[in-house]
């Protein structure tokens, strides 16, 4: 048994820098992955036309067969000339917003209770068709009841609000984790049928469909931000992403971190390794579910449309159903990463044709 | 400013054997506890009259000041007969009961939908006023909709049920971790006023006094079974600890791993280790809430009459408001134990008098 899916994407990729880059950047391609949209988070974060366009040409020279959709940073240090600048040199799909201190490499990041300050840039973006990605979970303070399991539900005003002020402006939710997070999407979408009309999108990776809080306890392999929550949240994604619906797109979320840092007592960094295999255990997900014919709007027909990605009309990847088995590790002898599920068998296979 | 304390006690405390026993069990005196109720889930578990004297035998060489309340650990291997003649032999003060599987060797435990089995050996519990103590969790199942987030809710109906069947049988609901738990206890306490009239107590640890699912995600150290939850619900364990309420008990359940065993990617062991300054955190918390002068309810008039403990009627035990720092490690050279909030800064120092 297999299947033959259009251009594959990958709507939400940490490549890092330096020989981590090295390491995982050829993942993707053996992950039969042909485009990936990439996330700025780097130390210093990606704020200039410069750094994007280093930034690419690293990521090409590891692996040219990828394309490469590059993003920015979204900080004080962005102005709307940049960003028009950038949008125009056709150098950025988009800009990532992060709230300041939720997740990895998030410190420079924007306080998600006051958004008007980047109204100006929002504008621009809406302008030039370029998208908003927003990590959407409120910081957890002292005196408010916000926690990392209610932080995504009590962002999604703010979603709602910024969608009302740029109704224009393209949106991603990224890495829903939440049953309110797909309700709140399907409310702003409601009627739409069309990828083109999708304004307000929402990405989901694949470990979201797989794992709940039980899985991060004590395993802080598992760990990510938004951390994984209750079985019925899973099951509202898993519904989401196998509807084909055209808001929903897959983005891995793949954020590789040394083992080091995975098996500490205390500050484990967040974020989950699946690049190598993400779209395997998605053929796995939407096979259990009868729905391999949504896989292809998933990862490829509904993410192209959002993006405005040319696609072309062959069939390179097949995904065939035959046993084999998730590495351990991926390492280059210095850095190891421990990919998600290491050591559990696969059902479906990746094959370039 | 300082306050005395009556016979202090901590009433569920996990001192493991070998190295590890002979690392912690001196911490006990240290951290200004008198009497202890040791908890039973060694490996293998203590489950004969043998183990018991032994066990005890070895704690009193280790503290000889230290007193011991023993116990038994409820599986398939006790019979009713054993439980009478611990208990007419003064041998232990009341029986654990674990949910195979929820936490720290727990494999050999009871299936909580069914403590039918049981009922013999509570029905001779009752008898001999031995205390009943219940790690309060559902097991996961991979159909349910439990997880560590809801597992102790959805094991209270067990306790009510429990508590009608066997009426004058005592019973712990221990470390408790939510407000519905709290309710719960509420609600079978009503109207009780007199230690003497407790049938079913509540004992609450001083690290879920401080910390919610923010502080554990990502930091395995502070990964224990229950686990912390919302700020909603620590608020309702401090309201409860604080309140003077003959029904709530200090236990701190203590519980050292070897640093090696927080750190790891997968498989981190569930405990935290507070005996060495768990009293000094609970004067911080009963100060703060301007609850001192509950203090000694909590940590010794409640404990003591709940177990029927022979009370000495001096203080041994000041407290003293003085500024010291919490050691980042406890160790013999070989094994080293990471205490919770190790390195922080303490308000209050333990004197013996």
């Amino acid at each position: 048994m297999s299947i033959k899916l259009n251009q594959t994407c990958d709507m939400h990729v940490h490549l890092r820098d330096g020989a981590m880059c090295k390491l995982v950047t050829p993942t993707i391609e053996q992950g039969g992955i042909e485009t990936v949209y990439i996330m700025p988070n780097l130390q210093p974060p990606v704020t200039t036309k410069e750094q994007v366009i280093k930034y690419k040409k690293t990521l090409t020279q590891l692996s040219p067969n990828t394309q490469f959709l590059m993003s920015l940073y979204l900080c004080k240090d962005l102005t709307p000339e940049l960003v028009e600048d950038c949008a125009k040199l056709n150098l950025i799909h988009g800009i990532k917003c992060y709230p300041a201190g939720v997740t990895t490499n998030s410190t420079a990041g924007v306080d998600p209770n006051d958004f008007s300050l980047f109204y100006p840039i929002f504008k621009v973006m809406e302008q030039n068709n370029l998208v908003l990605n927003l990590h959407g979970e409120k910081p957890s303070t002292k005196d408010s009841n916000i926690t990392v399991l209610n932080a995504e539900e009590k962002f999604l005003p703010a979603l709602e609000k910024l969608h009302k002020d740029f109704p224009n402006l393209k949106i991603v939710l990224e890495h829903c984790t939440t049953a309110k997070a797909i309700e709140t999407i399907e409310k702003i979408n409601k009627g739409i049928t069309d990828p083109k009309d999708v304004k307000v999108a929402a990405s989901i990776t694949v470990h979201h469909l797989f794992i709940t809080v039980d899985d991060w306890a004590g395993n802080p392999i598992n760990f990510c931000k938004p951390v994984a929550k209750l079985p019925t949240d899973k099951s509202a994604l898993i519904e989401a992403a196998i509807s084909g619906k055209p808001y929903f797109i897959f983005g891995s979320d793949s954020a590789p971190h040394p083992v080091e840092n995975k098996s500490k007592f205390i500050g484990v960094s967040a974020g989950i390794f699946t690049q190598s295999h993400a779209l395997q255990l998605l053929a796995e997900i939407f096979d259990v579910h009868n729905a391999l014919n949504n896989l292809n709007k998933f990862v490829s027909l509904n993410p192209t449309a959002f993006y405005n990605v040319k696609r072309h009309d062959d069939c390179k990847i097949e995904l065939i159903k035959r046993k084999n088995v998730i590495p351990n590790k991926l390492t280059d002898g210095n850095i190891t990463v421990v990919p998600f599920m290491a050591g559990t068998e696969l059902k479906w296979e990746i094959n370039w044709l």
